[in-house]
């Protein structure tokens, strides 16, 4: 049984993992500024004696006492890091800067939240870690790019200086129920959209790809990184891409819909191509995605229509 | 006359910026910790009614009335800046917050002195600031490259945000008197070896390229880029490229030395070019340097060779 803190734990694939961690029977403490994670997200655990909440945004020190650091703080859609990009950039390097020196205080193993967006708009696909990656420092995602990017150099140097035992994930986009409803991000937004029978909205011409990875598999990801040996940089992710346009146009088809599919404008440094080269993970943690899209698509569609029906 | 604050101001770029806006008649302040600054590059204002010397860490907040700010605080040597690489990134990241929350409450124009480092090992020869570089995130360079980085975005987001006004140079190779004799740089490195008669030495085969610049051209770009309108990044060096090994003999030749030429191993992820296209400068500053690595050496030789004679 061991004491963790889920930095980010009140969010979308925090949440997910503060259910497995629970289910494991450790103690879990949850640190969050609900930015844009909701307390319901673990309102099952409230009054559970192993569960903490704790309101606290990661840019300020914290003294805790913890064995394990999950640190996911950090907004994750494109419309919520651009909706405050200093904050966005604050949380990123002052919050990293933090759990990191509790890390290094309490003897913590800490692993990272990265993601494919390191690899900015790729020129080598499907991306493997040794990829150094294609990013505008000074664009609308840079803020959220170039602060992972130093958070992961971050856990190396200390790592390297303080001896502090890292771990960094470098995730790809990922679905499943309790995504926010206005999160913005291309899953809910097409899901929504075509539960309403609304216009699906495509940002440029749909050419663009992604690989999508249901939550369950992202969180099996995180936790065999955490208790394994190996400490570099492990993409996870789905290897199954596609185009925004297909994509659209298979959500359409999987829930009925009416809706009409409409094209605007593209938005600036959208990468035109992502994909995951997954092989790291499966060698040093006997890890893949076990979930097809299809499988996890309607489980997201269940969870959604439920949420349009409660909230009308 | 203006209230001007130099970050970094007693090391090798940030005391000949001094001299220049001394000279001037502006009110200077300098805010340094000494980590590879010195006093003596400033002891000749230390009692100049316009001059004050504040020893400060910029990872630490301060408050300051000012209309300008120089933002050069940050090891810029390998050796220096990989020597505490934890306080490399603080110093970046903290350090460049701290001078844009500053430049946001008291209103003045601040100046970020980027890297050409932000390229990385670049695919793009020379170096146009459209390129948005091939930079490892977790290689013994990156505390430095991704500090800058980010640096930048932070630059960016505060501008967009909060107005701020912000200049930004990617400064490329820089050489002169007043460079730390252990500074560990190649130029201050082959110049003293030479003047010793001891090994000079390249590591790896000196096939890599850089392209040096005079200090007094960066001076003078670093001014006009603060004092023109011009808000965008702006590579500021000079062109004129050499391999190091070209280089070594180059400065062995001048300074009619006895010196071995002895190859080490090469450094990790040592970029392998580098040169600036400096057009954007020229057209939107209309800046060049006008001092020839010639004439430059000559100098910085004359410069070392009284260091060496005074420490005997
Ligand atoms: N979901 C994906 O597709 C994806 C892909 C790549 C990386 N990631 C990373 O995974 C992590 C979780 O992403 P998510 O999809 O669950 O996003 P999310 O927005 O649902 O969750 C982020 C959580 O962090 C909290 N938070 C934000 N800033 C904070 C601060 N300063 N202090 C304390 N808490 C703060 C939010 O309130 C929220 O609960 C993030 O680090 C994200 O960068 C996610
Ligand atoms: N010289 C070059 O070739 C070159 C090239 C690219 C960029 N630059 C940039 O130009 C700037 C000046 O470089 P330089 O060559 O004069 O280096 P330098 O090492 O001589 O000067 C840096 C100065 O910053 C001070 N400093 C470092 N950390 C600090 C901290 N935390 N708080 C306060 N002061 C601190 C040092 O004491 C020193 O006086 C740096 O930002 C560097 O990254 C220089
Ligand atoms: O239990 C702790 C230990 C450290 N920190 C913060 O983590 C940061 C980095 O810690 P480190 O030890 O590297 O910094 P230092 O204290 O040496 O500046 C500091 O700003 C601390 O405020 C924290 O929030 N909780
Ligand atoms: O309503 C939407 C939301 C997103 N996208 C596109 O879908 C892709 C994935 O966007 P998302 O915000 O989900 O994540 P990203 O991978 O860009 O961070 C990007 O190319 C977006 O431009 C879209 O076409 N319509
Ligand atoms: O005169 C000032 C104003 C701000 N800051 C620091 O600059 C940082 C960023 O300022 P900002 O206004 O963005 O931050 P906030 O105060 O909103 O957290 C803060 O941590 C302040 O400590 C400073 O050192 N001097
Ligand atoms: O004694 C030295 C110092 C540097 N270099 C090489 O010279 C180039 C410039 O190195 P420096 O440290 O001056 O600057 P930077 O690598 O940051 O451009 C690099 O390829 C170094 O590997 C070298 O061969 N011998």
């Amino acid at each position: 049984r061991k004491k963790i803190l889920v930095t980010g734990g009140a969010g979308f694939v925090g949440s997910h993992l503060v259910d497995k961690l629970m289910m494991e029977g450790h103690e879990v403490i949850v640190l969050d500024n609900f930015f844009t994670g909701q307390r319901k997200n673990v309102d099952h655990w409230m009054h559970h004696p192993r569960f903490s909440l704790v309101v606290h945004d990661v840019t300020e020190p914290i003294m805790l006492e913890v064995d394990e650091i999950y640190h996911l703080a950090c907004p994750a859609s494109p419309p919520h890091y651009q909706y405050n990009p200093v904050k966005t950039i604050k949380t990123s390097t002052m919050g990293t800067i933090n759990m990191l020196g509790l890390a290094k205080r309490v003897k913590a193993k800490i692993l990272l939240t990265s993601t494919s967006e390191i690899y900015g708009d790729p020129k080598v696909h499907p991306q493997p870690e040794s990829y150094w990656g294609n990013v505008n420092t000074i664009g609308p995602r840079s803020c959220y790019d170039e602060g992972k990017r130093v958070a992961e150099t971050m856990m190396y140097s200390y790592k390297n200086q303080n001896n502090v035992d890292v771990r960094v994930a470098r995730i790809f986009n990922t679905f499943g129920p309790r995504m926010h409803p206005n999160d913005g991000r291309v899953v809910s937004n097409f899901i929504i959209q075509s539960l309403q029978d609304k216009p699906m909205t495509i940002y440029g011409d749909g050419s663009q790809t992604r690989s999508f990875q249901y939550v369950s598999d992202l969180v099996d990801g995180l936790h065999a990184l955490m208790n394994g040996k190996y400490d570099l940089p492990v993409n996870l992710g789905n290897p199954d891409e596609y185009t925004v346009k297909h994509f659209a146009e298979y959500i359409k088809e999987i829930t009925g819909s009416k809706s009409e599919i409409s094209f605007l404008k593209a938005t600036q440094d959208d990468p035109t191509q992502r994909k995951p080269d997954i092989s790291t993970a499966k060698r040093e943690l006997n890890w893949e995605p076990k979930v097809t899209v299809k499988e996890g698509l309607h489980k997201t569609i269940a969870y959604f229509s439920r949420v349009l029906d409660e909230t009308g």
